[in-house]
């Protein structure tokens, strides 16, 4: 399958680059940039010298979808709509990274993002997760991959609304991610010499472009309205996402117990790992990596159930799930391309 | 005044060693070391030479307290009773740093700790921190100074439980710190080629030893008993400590009024700086310090009270407040040798 | 081909663990480890859970000699001897990476690190530097692949001694290495709370024990003999080695005519990238990879000749090299399970 | 004496911010910066509030003068000048940190910087080392401090060529720098994302422009011409500087001797360091310091003498140094403010 990567020099994109040329079922035949256009890929980053024999491109869709049986779209919100509308009308199989087709509410993108620049397709795509998603994942042509703060944070939590274990009021969600997740910002903040060694929160009170997709996926667990607490820090590295979510179960509820529940939901998915009781999600064991670890411990003094969670933002928060998105949708194993553990250290 | 640092070579003991010489009334004459016992400070500590004209010596009281008016102990739990008791008995005003004296229920002590060494002085020390405990230390000459985990997480706390603002159940605090809180501890995880880039969740659940201290000063602010649920996490850095705490306010509270709630309790404190409105506190900002940073932001949607601070661990977290306690306790102005700020960058 | 790791829990032996199940003529059947015999490697290691259905054992090689076709020794100096004689004498083929077989003088072994365990063998092994020794690697059945500092200093510098363009004196290697080449050692040096933000000399004045080693294989390229001088410092990371090589040219010679011999040397090899006039090796264009990036700089100012190169110590440095080794061994293509890129960012 | 920083909102001018109030000569009473110009310096750095309390201004040099007794200056080269000329002309001591008034060869100015905007002043300022200047630094009311890489790489070599006790050709400085050393740029390069855990050389081949001071100071020392191969590296990391010089002694020297030679020059000065035989410069020693430490090595088998030094580049190589000059042209203690060591850990 030909494959084209929209958006290919930020750093979605180029961790598609080093993705795709491992997948068995996929030929890299297209990379554009519009800022590097021209270049050649290892002349733009020396690292991609002796593996990757192609030329950066400006993005046209109609040209892009003569060559491409799918495309990989790592544009900016907003912007990426129109191309995805354009790819799609040409006939190509498209996974979205941006947010334009990520939200089910077109009153909730309006609040968040503005005016959608393809009203048509909106509402149009498969929402990516396939541990959420799967049976609307299988054969869509068209897939809007999920945000890597949704990713980190839902899938250690929906288990426990869908079983109705636990409250859907009062749920906290502090996240902590690699500045790689702000992309190749140019700003004081993103500097080595401003950030080596310092963390802070950002965007506290919810106001994270990621809550409402976060909460329309609790909603869709719960089957009921969910409002969270959510507070996004930087860690002072460049990969990693970690969670820590609270909440309040319903009745009591082991740490065992809890972790029965993860089972349940995850045992047999194999980007899921839900870890033994005692150890944590740590980034080391899943940077690089499309693994999503999880652990669940009960804090019975205090009446709350601790939900932790780890990816690696650019894997299973970005471009590792976009592969496992398409595998998904072309019916191949999931695992095709993806299965590669971390660096150690 | 003439000052020994008891346990002077580890983390928080070197921290005293840097400070110390600072103070305009205060003589560094003595530090102590098992392990360095013997060696000038120099050589145990290159970045020491030409600034501290000491040689490390072993542990005696009774002869420690022949040569100083006070002594900073930063001694290991359990250990550090017996020798402050020596001290106490010689006479020797103390600042300890252990665990030993800084709860005031035996059985907390006994759950947590087991036998504590040193029963009669049990409960005798006042509590370090000045912002909170100002009374008790003016005159006293026995102190036992926070932990970190309590300093960060209870200031930007105790004033709204203090005025009754939120409820003093389902209390969540997240908190986040370099690695130097464990000491020079030699284990895998320590190790820069293991945790560099890394970071996660440790101790989940209520069971780190800190949780019984942040409890008791969180009833003693709301006058009646307080259950959290304390996470804390691991940063790949060395010094520094955040917070990010979650409560329900009885009442809407904009962020505006929760900020001026930190005004009330701290526009005067000289080391709690209440950041305007958009900003969150950030570890840069108060590394190698004795500030504390705190902001309030009200998640109005998820009716959640978020409440943020930074530290650095060693510094108001531990040696900066250890400082800070003997000027309340002497009556001198707290800020004595402490105004410094961070590098920046 | 069925492969067993020996010392496989270390750092060079996890990077083979991660390596290895990339080829696609190699299976993993057996690893070894004293520490953790008896856990699953999943345990050991949490970014192995899923990937690696291993126990590790303790290492017995008459029985893994039964039930692999080839052993990747990572065991340490003077104890691989007797492991590798035993495999050897099974029938085994070997790459082992201790400094055991590496060099051609007894002298210089009996010098550097004492008694050998299997002096039998001593010189029986093919030397690993594939781009240096590949006849010699052409059929060989056991192999010392090459240390970290020998291979990124003789690749940019042996084919300007082979072409006899530079003096053999004066020759000045200043080497850079990530912690990651002492392996998980408990030593303070390499905690986070140390190393973090700081970068050291080490063992200056050529007593690194990799002297030898460098010194013997730069005589192979210039036929007579060559001392260095050698200096290695500790960079504040994990991964990753760059050296900087300073040669006099016997006659001028251009920063053009410099590259010119690299490309004579190194424009078909694979994992040997000469840079384009004006870029500088970097760890992060190799890190994770079994690359050799190399430039020239000719300083016509001061009539110095400025070698540059950078590789991963654990990839091109180690357990990487390893692999290309048994590639160039068996007659398969170099690239073999080999050729993949670095995570950028 | 009033203290005025003109462009005190970069790295360097912040680090006098920290400085100066320390000095209990000193008092700050301006600070400049034009992109910031109005603000508060505890709104535009979070971490000076409650210590600063001053605005930027924008730069007049005419009303800066009639505030200030000194002021340093951290402009850009070549801008540098023409404030210059108002200060001095308006009677203001001036101790600048640009490269305006460094060099002593008009020549070298022009090719290494282009046309000089006061040419009246070129060669009037001292020169900043203390340690190799006092004679003309004091009672000077104009200095130009050295650079960081000067500093660096001239102290531990200047004693060897004044005595003449080594070759003044085939000189090799292979220097490591923190990232700060470049300011607050904003370049991919200097991301966080991009930098962390990588090392890289940059303008070898002596095209740094801090090759011809640095080439200035050694004929200096050395009473004849002095060609040096410099190679300068970045370091991931904020702060500190190591330098490794090479050089041919013109006798047998061992490390011993060679180390005499160091404390022939420096065992009275406060600030440089000569380390013990064993102990190599590390930058954790003299991160946030004034310190230089120095170490030499024989290396008798390739005929080498290694000289290690570490500065902090924005403490002994910019604004700390500013500061020791200033004491010096006044005629006080040069440790005055300034003895400080490093945070530990």
């Amino acid at each position: 399958m030909r494959v084209g990567i929209a958006g290919a020099s930020g750093y979605t994109g180029l961790e598609l680059v080093r993705l795709v040329p491992r997948h068995p079922r996929l030929e890299l035949v297209a990379i554009t940039s519009e800022q590097r256009s021209g270049m050649a890929a290892g002349d733009a980053f020396p690292g991609l010298r002796g593996l990757v024999d192609l030329r950066f491109e400006s993005l046209d869709p109609k040209r892009l979808a003569e060559r491409v049986d799918v495309a990989f779209c790592c544009l900016p919100h907003g912007g990426s709509a129109r191309a995805v509308a354009e790819l799609r009308s040409a006939g190509v199989a498209v996974v979205d990274l941006s947010a334009d087709f990520r939200l089910r509410s077109r009153e909730d993108y309006a609040r968040w993002y503005g005016e959608h620049a393809a009203p048509d397709l909106f509402g149009a795509a498969a929402y990516g997760i396939p541990e959420l998603h799967r049976a609307e994942l299988a054969g869509a042509s068209f897939t809007a991959a999920a945000g890597c703060y949704p990713t980190c944070s839902v899938l250690p939590l929906a288990p426990f609304l869908r079983e109705g274990l636990v409250e859907t009021s009062g749920i906290v969600i502090d996240a902590k991610s690699g500045v790689s997740g702000a992309g190749r910002t140019l700003a004081d903040g993103y500097l080595l010499a401003e950030l080596e060694g310092n963390s802070h929160a950002y965007k506290p009170g919810s106001v994270h472009r990621h809550v409402p997709e976060i909460e329309q996926e609790l909603a869709l667990a719960a089957g009921e309205r969910v409002h969270v607490a959510f507070v996004p820090h930087l860690l002072p590295t460049t990969r990693g996402m970690l969670a820590s979510v609270f909440v309040r179960p319903k009745a009591k509820l082991s740490s065992a117990e809890a972790r029965a529940v993860l089972l349940r939901a995850y045992a047999s998915e194999p980007f899921v790992r839900v870890l033994p009781e005692g150890e944590t999600p740590a980034i080391a064991s899943v940077r690089g990596t499309n693994f999503c670890d999880v652990a669940a411990v009960s804090d019975e003094r205090s009446g709350t159930l601790i939900l932790l969670s780890a990816i690696d933002n650019l894997g299973k928060g970005a471009s590792g799930q976009m592969i496992q998105c398409l595998n998904a949708m072309q019916g191949w194993p999931e695992t095709e391309g993806l299965l590669a553990g971390p660096l150690l250290p």
